[in-house]
Order: structure tokens, then C-alpha cells, then sequence
């Protein structure tokens, strides 16, 4: 039975981890992953196609006009959107699309494809949270401040996410993410293909015998 | 963190393989299971109080009266009920009970409590279920065909579901079936009281550095 793809969104607090889980699941090879385009400046290492796709503020905003994005947002002065073609494509192909992007436009697209599945990547704690982001040694202790602030915000909105899942320990985390695309795979909504199958099979068989 | 239980409800085609995948699930240690009450006589092996509370209409009325099931129906001329006082004793212990019920009954709970997660569980094909009911050899080709017309009108409402689990294999259904209890532990309306914690994590920690 060919199937359309789901489209999975990943957020979290800044520090949560989130980009370490998105490595782990694309290491499945079920997942495709989503490439956001933004009007910033590539950061040391980052590759043009590979982590975003580094564009002008016009071409950004044509692509708004032309409605080619599923969702933006601007986040210090620069705009983050998520081009729609490649995602189409890939769950049109049946495959099953990692979109990692901030709150904001998460519960955007939520409005827009309610069978989206939405998940919220947390630490077990906030002081985790916050060794955590000063571990990384590449911001200064404002900057960090800030985060946590933003993360604060988040949190009284995080309950409008599908799912709340807890990154402790990497492996469980990313396992638990597999489980609940499995669990969303059999969702009813889901399977009117499969409901169309029975209906059928049921009417031939009950047809057969009258 | 002290946690309140899930209620989940299965129901499925007759012959789709409930009774098994439920005592599958019991091995499991998790769940508590919830006895109906029935005012039909004991078929043979059937013992009060493990598989029916067998009581009389006039008992029945009476918790009908008092508001003392969670759903009731009825099929063949008798009346099916689950008692609401074990199931809300059992969630208050954060025990997860399970309801094995009609489509009816379970659809009469999900409107009361949307938080209960409903599974319905088929065959792989219409031909396999008509093969297991014949294979039962205890029923006579009119009831099994009764009971085939019964399933092909439940297929048209199958989508109400949460969830459709196809039982091909006993064990990768009951361990789908595990899965989807995980991931629903994890839905963002069950987490509000790890949002609070984090809610106050955050107040605390920012505070301190202000």
C-alpha cells in the first residue's frame, strides 16, 4: 500500500540538544530532512545546501510573496523559512520529513497540516539546560541569559506540541522519537486507506454469500 | 513525579483476536483490566467477578440510575456496562486499565473523557477474520456471517478511532500496541505538570541571576 510521508517538526529549548537528536535519527535512513532557508550569514562551517540554504532579503521575500515557504519567521533581524518543494516531494514519495525550526513557526505549520507532528525536545532539568549552554564556551554569560529567557517564554507554550519528550540520554530519547512515528503511523486519521480496504474486502465477502 | 493512569479502550472486529492480544498485554504487568458488567447468563468457563460481573436488569438499572458506569449497550437483548468506581480507583493509583468494549460503548467514553486513547484492532484481511471465526468452530454459518455484517459496519466508523492496529502476528501487535502507550505518555496535554516543573525551573533560575 503506497503511503504519503509524515512530516515531523522538532523544537526545543536552545541547549536541549536538539541538533544532536536530529544527527541520530538521520542515521535511521527512514527520515529526510528539511533544509531551511535564511537570510544570515553562514556561520565557520556551515555549508550552503547542506545546513540552510543562504539566501538575499529579496530572494527571501519573493519566495514569501510566491508563497513557496510553509512557514517564517525573523529571529534577530533575520529571516528563517522552510521552502516547500522539497518537502512535498519527499512525503509525496512516502518519505518521512525531520523539519528542526523554532516555536513560532511550528505552530504555524500545526494550523495549517493539523496531522503534522509536532515535538518539543526538553532537558531533565533548567540547571542542565544552563551547564549545557555554557559548555559550549562559545557564548558570553548574556547571551546565554537571553537564551534561558526565550526558553522561559517557550515553556508556557510548549503544551500546544503533540509530544513533550525528555533528552536525558541521547539513545533513549532518539528511541523514544521512533516510537511515537511508529505509534503515529497507525493513527486513524491516518489509515483511511486501510479502513477503504476493509470496507471493500467486507463487501465482496458479505456480496459472495447473499 | 506522582502520575494519573491512562485509559485505554480497545475494541476490534469479532474474531480480530482481542481476548488474546489482551491477555498478551496483562503478561506485561502495566495495565490493570477492566471488568464489565453483563446481565447475560456465565457461558461455560466463565467466572463472576474475572471475566463479568453477572448481575440483573434490575441491578443493572440501578448503576444505570445512579451514574455508576462509565458506558453501557446492549447487544442481543442483554446489557454490557463498565463499572466507573475500579477504573477511577485504578488511574488514581496511576495504574493504565484497560477497557475492552464495543465500538458503541467506546466511542460514548471518548466523548466524556478525550484524553482515553482508543485502539481498534483487525485482521490483515477480511478473508483471515472469516477464516478465524470459522476456525472457533462454535458457531453456526449464519451467526458467523451476522457477525461479518456486524464488522463491515463497524469498518465505516473504524476512523474514530486513535489508533488501528493490524493483529497479524500476536507479538509485534501487543509490542505496536506498548509503543503507542509510550509515545501517548508523552503527548504535550499529559505533560502539564513537567511544564509547570519547568515553568518553575525557569522563574527560579532566572531570578537568582537578575
Amino acid at each position: 500500500m503506497e503511503k504519503r510521508g509524515m512530516l515531523l517538526i522538532l523544537s526545543g529549548f536552545s541547549g536541549a540538544g536538539k541538533g544532536t537528536v536530529v544527527k541520530g535519527l538521520m542515521k535511521q535512513g527512514q527520515f529526510a530532512l528539511s533544509i531551511s532557508a535564511t537570510t544570515r550569514s553562514p556561520r565557520e562551517g556551515e555549508v550552503d545546501g547542506r545546513d540552510y540554504f543562504f539566501i538575499s532579503h529579496q530572494e527571501f521575500e519573493t519566495m514569501i510573496r510566491e508563497a513557496a515557504l510553509y512557514e517564517y519567521a525573523t529571529y534577530c533581524g533575520n529571516h528563517y523559512g522552510t521552502p516547500r518543494e522539497y518537502v512535498d516531494k519527499q512525503m509525496a514519495q512516502g518519505r518521512d520529513v525531520i523539519l528542526e525550526i523554532e516555536m513560532q513557526g511550528a505552530l504555524q505549520v500545526k494550523k495549517m497540516f493539523p496531522e503534522a507532528v509536532l515535538i518539543f525536545i526538553v532537558p531533565p532539568t533548567v540547571t542542565v539546560l544552563k551547564e549545557r549552554l555554557m559548555h559550549r564556551g562559545t557564548e558570553e554569560m548574556d547571551v546565554i541569559m537571553r537564551r534561558l529567557k526565550r526558553s522561559s517564554e517557550e515553556a508556557r507554550s510548549m503544551d500546544q506540541y503533540d509530544y513533550i519528550v525528555v533528552n536525558d540520554q541521547l539513545e533513549p530519547c532518539i528511541e523514544a522519537i521512533v516510537h511515537i512515528v511508529e505509534a503515529e503511523r497507525q493513527r486513524g486519521f491516518r489509515s483511511r486507506r486501510l479502513q477503504q480496504k476493509f470496507i471493500d474486502e467486507f463487501a465482496l465477502i458479505l456480496k459472495g454469500d447473499n
